[in-house]
Order: C-alpha cells, then structure tokens, then sequence
C-alpha cells in the first residue's frame, strides 16, 4: 500500500473541528469525502490530532493510504478543485507505509493570535482575540518561560477530558507583536486538548496583572484546572506546523 | 471651528468604495452617520481620496469640523461601538483648522497583494489576488524600477477616466514575499483613478512574461491605457497609509 501525507490549511469557522461530529461539517469529512472522489475508493484519513470547533491550521498533517500511485501534483489540483474553499491542501508527499500522521509525530507548534489594541481592524476579525486592556509584555514573557520545559500539564486539560499521562515538554513559547497583534507562538512534543489555548490564556492573564509569573509556577504544580487562566476562544488559534 | 482627523480600517468587501453610491454602503457615509450620531450634529466628511469599491484600508484618512472639542479616547471608544464592524477608526487627532485630508496630503502607499502559490490557502481569500503561475521576480523587480520616478501615468489611468494632469512620482515600489504572498508596496505623491491596480497588473504582467521591462518603458511613454497591464482586482488592494 502506498502512503501520503498531505499538508492542509483550512479556516476554522467553516467546520466543527476535525472530528467527525453530528453537528456540522467537520475537516476529516470533507477531507475524506475529497480524497475518495479522486481516487473512487473508500479509504480513511488518519489526522495528526483533534483541533477544537473553530481552530484554524496552517499545516495540519493527515495520511491515507491507496494501492494507486497518483501524480502528485495533479492529486493537489483535483483535491483542491473539489474541496470547499474553507480547505486547501498545500502540499502532498508518499511517506513510508508506517508513516502515521499522530503517532509518527514528534511535535506541534500552535499560535495564539491576539489583538491588544483599542479596536479590533476588521480584517483581524474571526483571526485574532480582541483584548484592549494594557498588557505587561515582560510578565508575559516570564511567564512563558514558566511554563517551557517538561511538566505535568494536567492543570491546562480541558475540565471533562479523560484522565490519562498530562506530561508533555513545551520546547519554546515565543512573543512577537506586528500589525496590532501580539502572537504567542507555542511549540511542544503535544498539547493535551484546550491545552494551547489554556496556555496563551495563562499567559495573557499574567498580561493583565491577574496572575504572576509565580501563580503561573503553582498552577502548573497544583495540576487544578480551576487555578489556571482562561481557556481563550478558538477563533485566535492557528495550528502551524506539525514537526515529524 | 475644530478639525479632526480620522485614521480610519475597512474591510473593502462590505463597502461600495469610499465615495457615496446608489448602488450600496459607502465607506463615506458609514463613518458621517457615525460621526453625526456622536456630535449630534450635521457635519461634512472630507476623504484623502475615492478607494475603488472592494478595496481595503488599513490607514485611510479623513477629517471634519465641529465647534465641540469631543475627548479623542471617549469619542474613539463611540465611534467604534456604533461603526460596522467592519469599519473601524484606529486614531483621532486634531489637526489645523486649514487641514484637508486630500489637498494637505503628500502622498500614499498602496499595497497589493498576490498570492502565488498552487492554491489560494483560506485565509487569504478576499485579502490576496491568486496568481498560481512561475514567476519572475528579477523582472518584477526591473519594471518597478522603470515605474519609479516622475512621470506622465496616462498609460495607467483607468478607461473613461477624466482627463487631467496625469503626472505623478512615485518615490518607490518594493515586493517582499512571506508566507505565500507576493507583495507590492507602492509609494506615490499620488494615484490616478486605478492606477494602483494597474500597476501592480503591469509588474504582474512582467513577472508572467507577458511584458518585458523594457516594453514597460515604451507603455509609459505611449500614454495609451491599451498597452498596459491589466487593472487587477479590488480585493488584494490596500490604502496602507497616507503621508501628511
């Protein structure tokens, strides 16, 4: 069998996240339901994780597998001639027949895009986070070095998720501001779910003078989900990058 | 009497151009009704010039008189609460009472954005004109440097535009790429009606190699609006800024 990656954009607020859900359209439906009417056979797509309703993704990484060999640009153009608009695939490649885009998976990088301004420019809208209070940038920043590092992150899991290891290494949390919007740039070997978003909302409380960088240290080793900050709406995260 | 200056964002999708239309919501109108509503009071608009209907704005100016001395946070604040939301005023600033945002300014820039990858990734859509053909970026490069300067930009004013003094500078034209986006940052003492757009369709032209720099050179001098590149879409055009 042969095995392809491809690399998808999409916007977040066209689909329910990219699991299959009852309620909507979700990126693994019309990513399968695309892929099947090019090569006219059931197959399954296998996604790099489950992004939340309303994430948006840069370069999500999915697989499937096909007894065909297509020509791989060609596959692009079909893929990107049937899909919604909402999704592209930038770009595809045979990978070995192990390949699995979860599993096979050393790490992420998710942003948080945030507007600190006075008024949100409209075409941030749907793409970043409204926040017009006066943010410390320097707590922000000590509070992102906080939270780096290998750590039992179950103080940032989704109140309900299942119970199961909450360790994970964040490698680096970066800061950049451009345009009116400040973007926390997270990269980590995985991020439990709401994880990303649990972060960049620890981090802009500890903006806003509500945390300090040290409450930021006795969440992570209270591992209580209510101490930490705000989990911040789905519509300012980018999934960027899966690293393989 | 007080004069003011607005440095207003849009999002040109939602607006038929600045200028008042019958055919839909100009810019023009949407912030007079808004000012009014604050003042409480008539009073005239004056623009730094008419955007095209679909183009964007991320520093558009404007300004107008009242004998208030409105408080600029406070009537920001009122401005932005009352606005679409995809209109928005970024400043506010009192200004000489002579001041006039189109007579007073020195200049503009305009970018246009061209995305010239395979595919046009989703958030790009109604923000960048897709181009998914090679291009050549030293010619780019070599016809922008033939547009800069002083000249007589006949050749580059819409079809049907009035005639006039069609002699403008433009100081620079710069393309940077980042993130699948070609784009074309023009500096002018001023734009003939469309000239923006065709000239950014005239570059593009080159890069395809439709044109050569040298055959650029010839369009300028000939005047004849037929020889030039094509005028391309409001969509990936931006008012960036206005220089007073």
């Amino acid at each position: 069998m042969n095995n392809y990656r491809l690399t998808l954009a999409f916007d977040g607020s066209a689909f329910c996240g990219w699991q299959v859900q009852k309620n909507g359209e979700s990126v693994c439906s019309a990513v399968q339901r695309t892929v099947q009417t090019i090569l006219r056979h059931n197959t399954d797509i296998t996604g790099c994780g489950r992004t939340d309703s309303g994430v948006h993704a840069k370069g999500y990484c999915a697989n499937f597998k096909t007894e065909q060999e297509p020509e791989i640009p060609r596959f692009l153009a079909s893929f990107n001639a049937i899909a919604p608009d909402s999704l592209r695939a930038l770009h595809m490649e045979k990978v070995a027949e192990n390949f699995h885009a979860r599993y096979s998976a050393k790490g992420k990088t998710y942003v948080y895009q945030i507007c600190p301004f006075h008024c949100l420019p409209p075409l941030l809208r749907g793409v970043a986070y409204h926040c017009p209070y006066p943010l410390d940038r320097q707590a922000m920043e000590q509070a992102a070095q906080v939270l780096c590092g290998e750590h039992d992150f179950a103080a940032f899991r989704a109140a309900g998720a299942k119970e199961g290891d909450s360790v994970r290494r964040i490698a680096r949390i970066e800061l950049t501001e451009k345009d009116f919007v400040l973007q926390i740039r997270m990269t980590g070997n995985g991020f439990l779910y709401k994880m990303a978003r649990g972060l960049a909302g620890t981090i802009l409380d500890v903006g806003k003078g509500l945390l300090t960088p040290e409450q930021v240290s006795e969440i992570l080793e209270s591992k209580n989900r209510e101490r930490a900050g705000m989990t911040l709406p789905p519509h300012g995260l980018f999934l960027e990058q899966v690293i393989y």
